[in-house]
């Protein structure tokens, strides 16, 4: 499928689809961080979605595009993040076998969470080379459908219900901020804004220390981010764009923009301490974005995708 | 006024009253405590609460009942917690002068707070006696109208609107959950449910360490904690009831549940890492008195106060 023949009849299809799999989250206001930055701000809380997070959304997607026949073998994923258990939840809802493939030096409690869904942990090497590997010996071996956190088109639609959801409660929307990590999530927001809004416009916002897609923007090629650089407390963006969700950011995002670790770490804990709210450092992204270049906004009705609360409480950066 | 003067109109007039100075907070879920419970929860979550808790309501409501003379004198408290914050943001929304008498050696952060809220920050000797006098000070000098924190009629009425607001959505609640400390907010869910709804019946949950009020309601009196055993990591619920609210705690609570400290932290931390909200150690009491007892509640709609969320953050009990 291209992104030239999806409709907005797609998208809401699509969406009805996967609403017994997922949260309509809620979204929040906060007249601290309105006062703040000076625009009239509407939270999407996916830190509320199920297992935590908006991954929830693209993978219970993917499944449920998936034929008969590839239900009856499963999926196959390599994740030690969100959508590790993102997939493993959605194919449990399914009545899908789900075999994930993490690195044997992962957290265990993230190993748990990933079997406490129903997941098979398949371990392996740290290394990339070893995951990629492995997974493919189980697309073979299982004759398992291999599922990409974020190069996915069925993946991209389903992280873009999110800002569908919020645009149906608030189509007043001037622009719906994101982060951008692997870039499912952005370019999801971003066929939202085209398909739900006659004038909201999408913007990333990503960390200065991981700035792939700000680059990639720059030069019109997927630019990656050299590892030994690539050190951000918003450690689910380190990952660089795909050849599918690429040329989507490409032809409709209106801006990225970029922050600093110090903003990053500010802004989450005013979430904190405000919204009483637990938000991932990733979430922190965004808003803090909007609060460097406020006076660009200023008036503007703004949304802003949190996109998830798996947090490790005993080791927050502040 | 008398308890027995009160009418299911009076307590819809008040919270219609102060309407314009508190929120009205959201009521949330979650698969993961009805599954462990095996209760269907719905908490009130006043942690999202104007000033970050339910203390909100009750001075609201005990501005609101001033006369416009009394209003011109101001009002005074002695509070280093969320009582004087909530005095402070109901004096400034009302237009009313507020003196707030805390320890000298109360947190900056706590002074500033109330500063931020427009409040007078008097301070005092780190002494029971020494603030009550530098209160009385003040009323005989100012002619200001002293607000206690919990027992004073217009107090516990204004707390009882947050299990109004939960009872209006979910009258078939059959118990409503409240932390028990100084009584204001027991008493106020006592009368709420008294009123709201022909079967819901309030319970109290209270620290082991702090049972005071679990003792009053046995020996008929008001019963105090030793001092030096009064510790407990929900240090909001360390106050003792007052001849206002006990008379009504008595007539019309359920019963108080006692729970331990690990109890509490071990609840509070699900909490945190479950339903992503940040909540006060003395939210966490409630729940855990649900999840101890759970056998004696199984089936049941239960409604439970999450009564705020101003919290260090940098030091967490867990």
């Amino acid at each position: 499928m291209k992104t030239s023949e999806i409709t907005t009849e797609y998208f809401l299809e699509r969406h009805e689809l996967i609403k017994p799999f997922i949260h309509n989250t809620p979204i929040l206001t906060s007249t601290y961080f309105n006062d703040l930055s000076g625009c009239e701000i509407h939270f999407k809380c996916e830190n509320f979605q199920k297992m935590g997070a908006f991954k929830m959304r693209g993978a219970a997607n993917a499944m449920a595009s998936l034929t008969d026949e590839q239900k009856s073998k499963g999926v196959v994923t390599h994740s030690s993040g969100n959508f590790a258990q993102a997939v493993a939840l959605s194919a449990r809802s399914m009545g899908i076998t789900a075999y994930i493939v993490m690195p044997e030096n992962a957290p265990a409690v993230k190993k748990a969470a990933v079997k406490g869904y129903g997941g098979i942990v398949i371990e392996c090497e740290s290394t990339a080379i070893a995951r990629e590997n492995k997974a493919f010996q189980i697309q073979v071996e299982k004759r398992a459908t291999f599922l990409h956190p974020s190069n996915d088109f069925d993946v991209i639609v389903g992280q873009g219900t999110a800002a569908i959801e919020l645009l149906d409660i608030h189509p007043e929307l001037d622009y719906v901020f994101a982060p951008v990590g692997g870039g499912g999530l952005i370019a999801g927001t971003c066929l939202a804004c085209e398909h739900m809004s006659d004038h909201a416009r999408a913007i990333g916002v990503e960390p200065e220390n991981v700035d792939d897609a700000y680059r990639s923007l720059q030069t019109g090629k997927i630019e990656r981010n050299h590892d030994s650089e690539a050190s951000t407390v918003a450690d689910g963006l380190r990952t660089f764009l795909g050849d599918i969700n690429f040329p989507i950011i490409q032809e409709y995002i209106d801006q990225i923009l970029l922050v600093s670790e110090e903003e990053i770490i500010s802004t989450l804990r005013d979430v904190y301490e405000r919204m009483k709210i637990i938000i991932e450092p990733s979430c922190a992204v965004p808003l803090a974005g909007l609060l460097k270049y406020k006076q660009e906004y200023k008036g503007k009705k703004i949304g802003i995708i949190l996109s998830g609360g798996n947090v490790d409480l005993t080791n927050l950066p502040f």
